[in-house]
């Protein structure tokens, strides 16, 4: 459990997964890592680097083994991977200095089939293994629900849906549940219902904020949600995944935005913005896109 | 005075000449008024329409005469014109239709030297000269505090001083007092801070939000005073005034956006999200750029 004292957020940084997993180009493994480096020499405690799925439906997650073999570890970092079944377990412990999972689970029924092929409860009981084996090699397990605030296939989600899976993921060990609005479309009330439902079987430090910036509402719901107590928030570096201008991008809400926000709010984080912003201009050279995060640009643009 | 009823929020429509005045390519005149047009079908209930500035300081403006005599008028709408002296004054009494003005003063000494070209309290005598000649025509009038949250040439702005010049556009007869965070620097918290200041002097039901979007802030900004209990939101279609990836683009918050998120916290407005982004999508197409509306891109894209 994270027991952030109540002036702290604490950033999960999901760039090198979550965002570089849905841009269209693969970034190659050097400069993962050295977008990776960057991101922990700025202070960021937890970086999600990468997946343990197969590179036949992940290209972009393709060298993730690598990635955590050519890293240079910061002693303030936790280096965390997406781990979808046992066989991404062995995986995950063949690779290099792993302690730190992360298990996917769907709030929406049809989410959970388009997306990994299983109903929910196929998918908890698939988790359930996985975590069962972290737990006994003393890992820690961070669990998402995505589809928490509306679901692309079904529209609305029932917050009981939402509980029901949390629930399950934190009784199979995750210390941490992340909330993901995978499609960005939730709004700030809807923020708030949700945690004030959630807090009353789990605890509030235990929740994460994992939300996308499809139709510009991730700082407004995050605002809702660190007002309720939220203080652990997902963002990607220049909010990877997706591009400014194309239609219906995805993106992460932008790190350096959230870093900014927090700030203002005087929410301490212990993170260098700058440091932030430089390697998202970086890796945005590499994609050949401008930065999505719209304090880069207006600061550091 | 505007009284709104506690669940509903005013949106002020700004694009036509916030929005535009700040695009590099002047917009002829026949589509600024057939973007008008779309905007008070769409429902929107005030709409700042142009500004009788002269058209060698702002050539985007030039033809706001034959804006207001060529629109067709929406019996739920308002058009406001801005006004800077009594030359302005002049040309507003003589084009068609006007009993709306506004009026612009800033917060900061520096930017209001570089801006208006004479101090806060010179301006405010020079206002005071507009209002009471506006007022003895029954016209309404709207009062702007730009920089509230931050000047560009000063940084921080002290709420004391944003306070003193509302109150001086108040008692001069403005009945809202429009609070501008001219170049998008504002967090949340400085946002709530400036509200529960200014509410100790003036009814907050007179306050209305005009938040830039530059460093992505503004509708987590308007969450936080809308929380407080303003009800009037100045917004522009399409975010105009701020190419989505121009460095440092310091657009206005775009009207979808904001309705999107008004529409999720229950917030009333009676304006047509759709025939707002299909009047800014048509806009954008003039200006050769994407719209900056992210609900707009993700929905209507």
């Amino acid at each position: 459990m994270t027991a952030s004292p109540p002036d702290r957020v604490r950033i999960v940084e999901v760039g090198p997964r979550d965002g570089l997993q849905n841009e269209p180009t693969p970034v190659p493994v050097a400069e993962r890592i050295a977008l990776i480096d960057a991101l922990s020499a700025a202070g960021l405690p937890e970086i999600e680097v990468g997946s343990f799925v197969s590179p036949r439906w992940v290209p972009q997650m393709a060298g993730t083994d690598a990635v955590l073999a050519g890293l240079t570890r910061h002693p303030g970092t936790r280096y965390t991977v997406l781990v979808p079944n046992l066989k991404g377990l062995e995986a995950a412990q063949a690779a290099q200095g792993v302690h730190d999972i992360a298990l996917f689970a769907a709030a929406s029924e049809s989410f959970s089939q388009r997306n990994i092929n299983c109903s929910i409860a196929e998918s908890l009981e698939r988790l359930g293994e996985v975590a069962s084996a972290a737990r006994a090699l003393g890992w820690r397990i961070r669990g998402y629900v995505s589809c928490v605030l509306g679901c692309p296939y079904e529209g609305a989600v029932p917050v009981a849906q939402v509980v029901r899976v949390a629930e399950a993921l934190h009784a199979l060990g995750a210390s941490e549940i992340s909330l993901g609005d995978t499609i960005g479309v939730g709004t700030p009330g809807q923020a708030r219902a949700l945690i004030d439902t959630l807090a009353a079987s789990l605890p509030v430090t235990s929740l994460a904020a994992h939300f996308h910036d499809t139709y510009g509402q991730a700082l407004a719901n995050l605002l809702a949600v660190l007002d309720r107590g939220v203080r652990v928030v997902d963002s990607a570096v220049a909010g990877l995944g997706g591009c400014p201008y194309a239609k219906g991008a995805s993106g992460n809400v932008a790190t350096e935005d959230v870093l900014y926000m927090l700030d203002g709010l005087g929410l301490a984080t212990g993170v260098d913005l700058e440091a932030v912003a430089r390697a998202g201009t970086r890796l945005c050279a590499v994609l050949g896109r401008p930065t999505a995060s719209k304090v880069a640009r207006a600061r550091f643009g």
